[in-house]
This record gives structure tokens, C-alpha cells and sequence, in this order.
């Protein structure tokens, strides 16, 4: 399982006042303990609007300064992705392009002879759709393109999309369809979400996340974007690879707990 | 989904010890604190060699003081079983029969007329197997021995067996493989399992225990003995019938937390 550390997002409040305020331990304190903690990438988004691009180097370098986890850069705007890729000391993850405007063809070009991943969101041209339709359409053109710029199937984490399912009871198996119709046809690409959207204006967030996690591995997602200091996520996902014989005869579960990443904590 | 509370078994030391003790209070806080949380069925196993029934009476008749939550008869014993039922004040749940011995034969012709509900569990006449034909085999001897009794498919919960993942990596995959193939041919058969057996000899055992109901509810698992008082038991499965579209919209999930089920305690 790849884990994408969602922790260092300028849409967090906290996060928000440490970049107004130039805190920079406090940003450089989340790098740690994500990094530590197991992350395979730390998420970088400024959602500063006007200074995407300048606060998304301040956060990278600071990120830089204490950990070698990649970077996985986080902006709606392709060009301020394509900007930060130069602050980046190794290649890392771009989050996210989609058919919209001319995302694809800003970040394809600049990313085709690297090693750099992308994830694609499964959006159409000017909406999300919950229509798998419109979701396996989208998939194709993505996996055209790509192809067209010579981006290996694995370099790709598709994103089926994840719905609040208080607005789209069928948020999750719409997500599984998608899923397992990708791996099918795709079977290097990896599958990915930011799954926290799942239970979006609903009460225990963390209970909906984490069954929806688990559910959503066995349709094939093997990369999340989570907390990974949360030690009951990363314990859902150990046991889940061992459950899906991922992971045969709990090797890397009972690693793991060894390890102290999950299960009561150890004096 | 149907809870079978799991928390009066003589197999838990501090329950064995209460038995030996003749301590009522104690057996009758587990029946009420299980029931309050919402337990479909309260599980009695004395687990006492020699003394079964007798010990079955003292705990059934103390359970029954205390709520009306219908009891779950729990014996190896197909003959304590039959002598158990007499105790109970209405008709409930009998754990277990399977193909060894006289067991069916034994309960069955009892509970033909009656309103009992009664599990399964797919082992062989000699053993249990984790081989699926071997089980599946199983299934439907015991169908058929319940047709002969003209005891309805909706009164009989299968338990497709669970295995010790530690043990068979194929635990989870052979349970969903029968659990699947029992709801296609049986659609109104309840399909169990006994879950905690999945983590045998592991580590975080709630963890894997966790992760497993999810997925075996997936499978179609829709009854499970399991603790009721675990907020994070509960709340799983109320996150996850919201997952699968058994629970449109999330309104027994908003209602369960409301309730205080789950979740963060309230004040």
C-alpha cells in the first residue's frame, strides 16, 4: 500500500495560520512525524489563491529540510504544479490532472521523460459525474494521452472518484465498479483516493473513512491519501493486505506491530 | 445486521471464574450491559465439562431476570442443547449444529415446530476443512436435512467456518467464496461466523477482527458474534450497511450515532 501523508494542507485551518504566520516548525514538525510514521509521500498543498506557487516552495523546502520522503505536489492550478516540480530534489507525485482545461497537456509534457507519478482524477471535461459512464470515459482518454506522452501504466494512480455517500448512497460501489474495471484493463496503474470525502457532512468521520478504506482494497486501491500517524488507519490497512493474502501469513502485519505502528501503544 | 452478544462464555476466564464463584451479579451486568447496547441475541456457553446443563440453567435463568433479549443456547453438546431450550422463556438462537455426530438429527426434529433459529457451521462429519467443496458439500447436506424437518431457510444462519489467518492465508477468501455461494442458492439463509477465530495466535486481534467483519459483510455476512459493547465494532458495521446501500442515505447510521453508539462518547 502507498500512503499519500494528507497532513500538510493549507485547507486545514491550523495549517492555514502556520503559513500566514510563517511558522515553520510547525510545518516542518508534520513532515516528521508523517515521515516517520511510514508515509511513501507527503502531500503539499498551499491553497493560498495568488501565491500558490511561492507558498508551495516555502512548504517544500521546509519538507526538505528534515525528511527525503517525495514530495507529492497539491494544486488545482497545473502550472503551479509545473512550477514547483523545479523545487522538488527528487521526483515525487503530482496531485491531480484530469480532463479539465488543459490540465493533461500542461503537466504530460513536463512529467513524459521522468520518473515522476501522477494521479488522475476521473472527472469529465467540466464536472464530476457520478456516472461510471462518464468515469470509464474519462479513464480512457487519461490512459490515451498518457500513452501519447509515453507515461508507463505505473507512473499512473487513477482516482475513481469518492462522493459523500450522505449525498450518493452509491459512493462506494460506484468507486469499486470503476476500480476493478481500470485494474482489468490496466492492471500496472495504481488505484487511488482521497477517500476522506466519503463521509463529507456525516457524524465519526474516521469510522466511515476506515471501513470505506478497507472496501475500497478489496476493489483494487492500493494507495490512499490518509493520515498515516492515524494508527487505527495504518492497522486497518496491515490486517487488510494480510485478509487480501496481499500480504501471506501476516508477515508485514505482525512487522508492523512489532514495529509499534499500530495496536495499543507500548510504554 | 443480527448481534449475537458474545460476552457470557465460560471459555473467558473471568466468566469461568464468576461460574465457579456462583457470582449472579456478574453474569447478570454482562446480559444487561449487552443488552442495552443493542445485542439481537445474548450467546449462554457454559463451557463446563460434566455440569452443562445445570451451569446452562443457572446462566440462562440469570440472563432472563434481567431483559427479555432472546438467548443464544451455545454447547458442543447437541443433547445440553435440546435439555437447554426448556430453560428459555421464548424461542431464540442455537450455536451450533453441523454434520458430526447426531447433531442434526438430534435438534432438528426439536425445533421443527417451533420458532428456534438455529447456526451451522460447514465442517465435515469428522473435522473441519478449509477445502470449499468440502464445505460447500456440507451446505447442503444441511439443507437438506432442513427441508426434511420443514425448517425454513430464514431460520438457519450458516457459518462458513473462519480459519486462523495466521495459520490459512486463504481464511477471508474461502469464507467469502462460501458465503457468496450460500446467498446465490439460499438467498434467505443468514450467513454467521464465529469472527474472532480469523486472529488466532495474532497480534491487535481487534484489529484484524475489525477489518474482517467489514469484509465478510461485503461477502454478505448479515449476523456475527462479537462483543456489542465495542464502539468500534458497532460503529463499523453501521458505517459499512451504509457503504453497501443496505442503509440508504446513512439513516441508520446517523441514528445509531445519535443514539450514542458509537463514536466519540458524549458527556
Amino acid at each position: 500500500m502507498i500512503i499519500i501523508g494528507e497532513k500538510i494542507n493549507g485547507a486545514i485551518p491550523s495549517v492555514a495560520k502556520a503559513i500566514e504566520e510563517k511558522n515553520a516548525d510547525w510545518i516542518r514538525n508534520l513532515a516528521r512525524i508523517q515521515s516517520e510514521a511510514g508515509a511513501d509521500f507527503l502531500d503539499v498543498c498551499s491553497a493560498v489563491v495568488g501565491k500558490d506557487v511561492e507558498t508551495l516552495k516555502w512548504l517544500i523546502d521546509l519538507v526538505q529540510e528534515v525528511c527525503d520522503t517525495p514530495i507529492c505536489i497539491d494544486s488545482p492550478n497545473p502550472h503551479s504544479i509545473v512550477e514547483a516540480i523545479k523545487f522538488c530534489n527528487k521526483p515525487g507525485l503530482i496531485n491531480s490532472v484530469s480532463l479539465e482545461g488543459d490540465k493533461l497537456d500542461t503537466v504530460f509534457p513536463v512529467i513524459a521523460d521522468t520518473e515522476w507519478q501522477v494521479i488522475a482524477l476521473l472527472s469529465g471535461k467540466d464536472r464530476l459525474s457520478e456516472d461510471i459512464n462518464v468515469r470509464i470515459d474519462a479513464l480512457e482518454q487519461v490512459m490515451q494521452k498518457a500513452r501519447e506522452y509515453h507515461i508507463d501504466e505505473s507512473r499512473i494512480h487513477i482516482d475513481p472518484l469518492v462522493f459523500s455517500m450522505g449525498a450518493i448512497p452509491s459512493s462506494y460501489s460506484g468507486y469499486a465498479t470503476v476500480a476493478r474495471y481500470t485494474k482489468e484493463h490496466y492492471p500496472n496503474v495504481h488505484i487511488t483516493s482521497g477517500l476522506s470525502n466519503v463521509s463529507y457532512g456525516l457524524p465519526s468521520r474516521k469510522t466511515i473513512n476506515q471501513a470505506f478504506l478497507i472496501l475500497a482494497m478489496q476493489a483494487g486501491m492500493d494507495c490512499a491519501i490518509i493520515d498515516p500517524t492515524s494508527r487505527d488507519m495504518i492497522g486497518s490497512i496491515f490486517a487488510t493486505e494480510a485478509l487480501l493474502e496481499i500480504d501471506e501469513y501476516c508477515i508485514g502485519y505482525i512487522g508492523a506491530y512489532d514495529e509499534g505502528r499500530f495496536g495499543v501503544k507500548k510504554a
